[in-house]
């Protein structure tokens, strides 16, 4: 299915405002931490009527508060409005972040005059600093002064949730539903931290998928009508095939959070946008899932020192299971990204990962290719465990450009998994490593 | 228990020679790959009489034809010798491997003089390039021919098994068994792809311990006289508290192989040694297992561009296998392995990996601290879920030296693990991303 791009971002919808300030959440004056000058880290989103909202929480164990939050007043499936800051994770804070998180979305309904219940948090930063909060009332009350529906709002919004992102990130589309024309809105922000796997309440699966492991925050808006149970199934199937398939380092974070509102301005049948087997649920579900990819993506090219960015698509595994835990565990070795850095068509250590993997793995049943994004032509490297004639100059042209396709063939079932991943570079130590003389740079 | 290091390494029991040599099994000419002159290649460890011998192997999938050869060798419980190279692993080279594997055995058994079967042969360097037989054919004469058992010997033994190691690991000890005054000596490599998960058949466990994932090489004699069975059973137990407790990068080699020789020459009783419930067992577990350790420290403190060594000891965990996982997923966490570097004594990042692990966490039951290698005095930093008083220039001291030890005490119940891990460092990735330009600088 394909969808029009459009501008506008999270206030390209019907019926959104948004909007992006600097109050100083660092506590560092003005911006010397960054030493880039005042960035804006809180943002408001708010539609002008009640929403149907979906939610998709971290499964990490060490849960912040703002995550907490969301998850109970998402169950309710109605919202308004949601307050995100950068620069403090409010995670490890104890009672006095959840009661942090909880004013902070007590000042964001009163100073935007809506419903005690109808906002939520979003929170990303360094774990276990408690909130500045002096700071935090005053930008709740700057930003929503500053609210619009204007790109430059979208951009300010956008700006406002980034912590290591070097750019934000933005989309918006549009399509027919039911006749009407939708729009479906997003931003979000990744860099550090990035290997999400979300549920929806945030509660482990019982068997813990193999390599479970970003910040990543990421909300999107729509003028769709369609009730919270039936945007709750679309979202989850979504990023079930985005986010939760994305890898910048292999560390899942304490805050990931996806939050969807639906604010039904567009018009379309909300009945029968819910119905799970309808055309506009199949429709509306895909294109949510498009903005979630589009998203998701964004996240991987712009993670932390990332040059490369790898589709690892494994098929052919004994279940979807196994090709998941396989696809991980190639995307997640660390010769593996370090030779996709150098641009060294090593696929010894790619055999190597799958054999450790918990997918079954038959040594000479393994294809291993490559091709560009999306692409059919497949230069492969080694069929059923045994090197090709490829030659070492063509291996490489395949793995030197900066985006380009891993395909993996097990031979063995019908197993299929895709991970789009980042690889492991220098910039990535450098940054990650910070510097204690100047504990500003010290990362989340 | 403590033991006397002598020296003399793998040579330090009676009645074993050793030696290596330069056989050019890289085939790049004089040393042209590494830059630094012609490195030997290929070692020949042997005893004067048929030992007993125990091994430990990859529990990889995709295992190398060498430790295909050891496995079924090992299991008749009789060797006399070992041929080892570096530069290439014989991994991934599907029929032809196996047969070059035999051949290497065949050779060294006729240049020795010794009987059929009684060699066994490691390889550790690139995957998936055939054996250069030619090379491997001359090395083991030219390596027959110079065998000896002086302290340079064991030194170009321990030489030729190197790959990226920045230099070579022996140890030898001294200790009384039944009276008898018994010699253990050990030479090993390892430096990238580590973090063995060995057993006995190179089987995988059942269930597969989560996150059990270098090529290590360990090659151990001793003079005392036990059975094979038991000399098994001493080194399945000294490997699960070595071996198989380190990580460098979190990558399970095609090849790690721990092999112990023991020919008895010491003269103490093999039938007292050989049972599990003597004294004689009890002392002898004892040194295996000191040497095992010390080779296995050795492995992480000169693993690729490692800076720091931490030793990351979980307790409280509710199971030994959750301690074991807690331990994994912070000793390979990029984020935290990035804080060590650093020296941020960053708790936000390790109970963030806590979290995602598959062990249980509890927020504020978590104590997170730091001690001198083996000290008892603990600085907290965090005590059930909440900051210390620490200062942050007190922890950023306890986070400075190069070893240092981690506590994490999850009070949830008495599972406890230990993990030696390192740290991950700028060095690290420009190693392994190599140079396609100048294909010999890749890794395997």
């Amino acid at each position: 299915m394909k969808f029009k791009v459009i501008p506008g971002a999270v206030v390209a919808p019907l019926g959104f405002q948004t909007g992006g300030v600097f109050c100083d959440i660092k506590r560092l004056g003005t911006g010397k931490g960054s030493n880039k000058g005042p960035k804006r880290d809180l943002a408001l989103l708010v539609s002008d009527t009640p929403c149907s909202v979906a939610g998709m929480f971290t499964t990490n164990q060490i849960c912040a508060a703002p995550v907490k939050v969301c998850v109970s007043r998402v169950a309710k499936g109605i919202t308004q409005a949601v307050v995100i800051n950068s620069g403090n994770a409010n995670a490890c804070t104890g009672r006095q972040g959840l009661k942090d998180a909880r004013e902070m979305t007590r000042l964001t309904e009163k100073a935007l005059q809506i419903p005690d219940g109808y906002a939520l948090v979003g929170s990303t930063g360094r774990i276990g600093v408690e909130m500045p909060m002096e700071q935090v009332r005053a930008g709740i009350r700057d930003a929503a002064s500053q609210l619009g529906r204007t790109e430059a709002h979208a951009a300010h919004a956008a700006e406002a949730i980034m912590t290591s992102d070097s750019r934000p990130k933005q989309i918006a589309i549009e399509f027919k539903l039911g006749g009407k024309t939708v729009r479906l809105g997003g931003m979000c922000k990744g860099a550090g931290m990035i290997q999400p796997g979300m549920s929806a309440t945030g509660a482990r699966p019982a068997a813990l998928p193999a390599g479970l492991h970003a910040t990543m925050l990421a909300f999107v808006t729509t003028d769709a009508a369609l009730e919270a149970k039936a945007l709750q199934r679309a979202l989850r199937e979504a990023v079930a095939h985005s986010f939760n398939r994305i890898t910048v380092d292999g560390d899942m974070s304490t805050n990931d959070t996806v939050l969807v509102l639906a604010n039904g301005r567009a018009g379309n049948s909300a009945k029968e946008c819910s119905k799970f087997k309808s055309k506009d649920f199949a429709v509306f579900a895909a294109a949510l899932q498009f903005v979630c990819l589009e998203l998701a993506k964004m996240i991987v090219r712009d993670g932390e020192g990332v040059h490369r960015v790898v589709t690892v698509r494994v098929s052919g595994a004994k279940s979807v299971a196994e090709a998941d835990a396989a696809a991980r565990a190639v995307a997640n070795s660390a010769l593996v990204k370090t030779s996709w850095h150098g641009g060294d068509p090593n696929w010894g250590r790619i055999i190597d990962a799958l054999g450790y993997s918990p997918a079954t793995v038959v040594e000479d049943r393994v294809d291993i290719g490559y091709s560009a994004p999306g692409a059919r032509k497949i230069l492969w490297s080694l069929k059923r465990g045994q090197p090709t004639r490829a030659t070492f100059r063509d291996l490489c042209a395949a793995v030197a450009p900066t985006e380009y396709d891993l395909h993996i063939r097990l031979n063995l079932g019908v197993g299929e998994a895709v991970m789009y991943a980042a690889d492991l570079t220098e910039k990535y130590v450098d940054y990650n490593k910070g510097d204690v003389t100047d504990p500003t740079t010290l990362g989340g």
